[in-house]
């Protein structure tokens, strides 16, 4: 069988193999602590369900416009324009059938084969796969770790940038790091790619999962909005992961070209549950707010479960579901040179699943230390704490 | 703003432009009878809008498998087996957020760039467009009207295979003709296949929407199952267009890279609406039929009407919710020359708004006779008849 020469560029998430793992060992009958997962264990809010039984009742079952329905295009462009502190309206938004898309469309949309983009790592494996796999060529940037959390590593960044170098993925409140920019840092990116005249991808799915402070983003610097598309997700603020709602926010010549994308490859995004979301943005908060509550307190148990660990420090986000402990203490401390079997042993010996570094890219020459990822967005407070114990016993044993 | 170069390929479905005429016709106070839509104006079935509530209220929120919940995926292997005398297992079903992803995906997986593919045009528009923006070269293939309706013409299709030509377009209950192979033709295509060693994509989206006799897939015939990828639908079945459910069903290794550009492009598809699906393929059948019940009154009526006006003939397609009637006699009487004029007075002289041939490809070299389209999924009965009318007075004047 002749396959197209693309699908050998494809990538995927690596991670699935880590749901394999814990899921074969589930089905043992031991107990598994799922930190592996991004998805949320949280049910949607219930004015949000019953918004979209009540249109599917209406008969909103048919088509939508490509662009999305009219009422949610001003409804997100009036609250993006309202947190980013910045103007747009419903002409910059294009509904998507989630966040991936944008990634896709934004490719698509932007970059020609053998164009570079400059692309997180440790970072979203999509980025990476979507890239390569459009003909474009992925240029990988790092992050140091410092004791105000994780920072960009500006000199990889400006040694990677080159003449073909056409697009930046700067995902702000970062998966898997949950890192984000300070003003400073933010203002060095929005000079570097006005100097470089990169067109940026905002990824910013974790931008109101936050738990102190205030999302600020790249698109309220001077010349950024310009040359920014913005990937907004309804999944984690919501907890509508599995319905499938995102959208890109662009200037009106992209996000049209987008929409046009939509015309070819999905027709449209659900329409019930385009209308349950203008509910999500518009009616009542109390099931956001409840999500951040549930999230935090997950959050603050697990980094106190983290840090009474011989040998593990953690810096604590404030945004994203995630975690990044270091382990390298650990790690070394019993002997490993595989951070899979690493990760495996801690497994089958205390039922705690978490992602390696290596989920989120490949590993860069000279990286030695070692992080892996816990994800709270799936799991219990009173779980947390169990399989941290049992994790520390293993660990410190 | 310098684009990516393959967005000049992109094209789009010219047949919108149709409804922004009736929009704003009917903006303006006037009766429109709306036949340029294939969108459906009849409600989902309420065991399907049961089930989904029930899904979204028992928390299925969160994120499915990318290629679809296995239930779905057993269920429709089971209903495809049985419906097209093959045998399908769950490893061969591909869940997708609607019909047209299996288009892209089918073309991704299987054309290289400069690889040629044989499309149907007059056909849905799609196809060329996505074959066009991926690199591949679209090379279109006719019909020709007989006394038995449109057939493929297979001299022009002779004509047309070369060394590059890779994949083959057979969308048998074909948009906008209705035309559908009898056993000898269907063979034909298959020994043709068979031949330049083509794959097939079987677009199937109107396999079950059809008022009498049975439908048949060029899947069972031998050697066609291990060369095609049937892209299924659930929007016209069971009136869902609007909320995106779809399915690739293709040998494993196929299906697999689908699943992996789904991981890729969407995540997933909508968790609940998968479960509503199963509820519709293995529940009650009542909503089903009376959707075609329905239909079928429509299309009856509208045969009669149409053949009632003066110089207006048309084959009565068992198939699919649209019919292709011939109206060269009226358009050469009136002294036309231009078929987006004749096509924009018929709807305000009488507010009768169709498709034209020109919506489903660009006619070929010494195409002189002159055909619309008439879709009846959007438009009721009373209206039918109303609407008719009116164009019969009209035309006859």
């Amino acid at each position: 069988m002749n396959l197209a020469k693309r699908i050998a560029r494809l990538g995927t998430e690596t991670a699935f193999a880590v749901s394999e793992d814990a899921r074969a060992w589930a089905s043992k009958g031991n107990a598994v602590y799922a930190f592996h997962l991004g998805d949320m264990n949280i049910h949607t809010p219930a004015n949000i369900i019953q918004a979209a039984h009540k249109a599917m009742m209406d008969g909103k079952t048919g088509y939508a416009p490509a662009a999305g329905i009219p009422e949610l295009r001003a409804a997100l462009a009036e609250d993006v324009s309202k947190a980013r502190g910045v103007k747009y309206g419903m002409e910059n938004v294009s509904i998507q059938p989630g966040g991936k898309p944008v990634i896709g469309k934004f490719i698509m949309a932007l970059m020609d084969a053998g164009d570079e983009v400059l692309y997180p790592n440790p970072g979203y494996p999509i980025y990476e796969s979507q890239i390569e796999f459009l003909g474009g060529i992925a240029v990988p940037y790092g992050y140091v770790s410092t004791p105000a959390g994780f920072r960009l590593d500006r000199d990889r960044i400006e040694r990677a940038v080159g003449p073909r170098t056409r697009l930046f993925v700067y995902n702000n409140g970062q998966n898997p790091l949950g890192a984000e920019s300070d003003d400073e840092e933010m203002q060095w990116v929005a000079d570097f790619c006005l100097k470089h005249n990169l067109w940026v991808l905002a990824d910013e799915a974790y931008f109101d999962i936050r738990y102190s402070g205030t999302s600020k983003s790249i698109v309220s610097l001077p010349g950024m909005q310009e040359r920014s598309v913005i990937l907004y997700t309804f999944s984690k603020k919501y907890a509508l992961a599995g319905w499938r709602l995102g959208a890109a926010i662009a200037p009106k010549e992209i996000a049209d070209v987008i929409s046009k994308l939509n015309v070819n490859q999905e027709s449209c995004s659900n329409h019930f549950v385009q209308i349950a979301a203008v509910e999500a943005l518009t009616g009542n908060q109390a099931g956001h707010h409840e999500i951040i509550r549930t999230l935090k307190e997950r959050r603050d148990s697990l980094v106190e479960c983290l840090r009474a660990i011989r040998g593990v420090s953690v810096f604590v986000a404030d945004v994203t579901f995630y975690l990044f402990p270091e382990v390298t203490e650990v790690y070394k401390r019993r002997g490993y040179a595989d951070q899979q079997q690493f990760r495996l042993d801690a497994l089958h010996q205390t039922g705690v699943s978490f992602c390696s570094r290596s989920h989120f890219g490949k590993p860069a020459p000279g990286e030695d230390r070692v992080f892996v990822r816990f994800a709270y967005s799936g799991i219990d407070t009173p779980r947390i704490c169990e399989g941290l114990q049992k994790l520390k016993a293993y660990w410190e044993s």
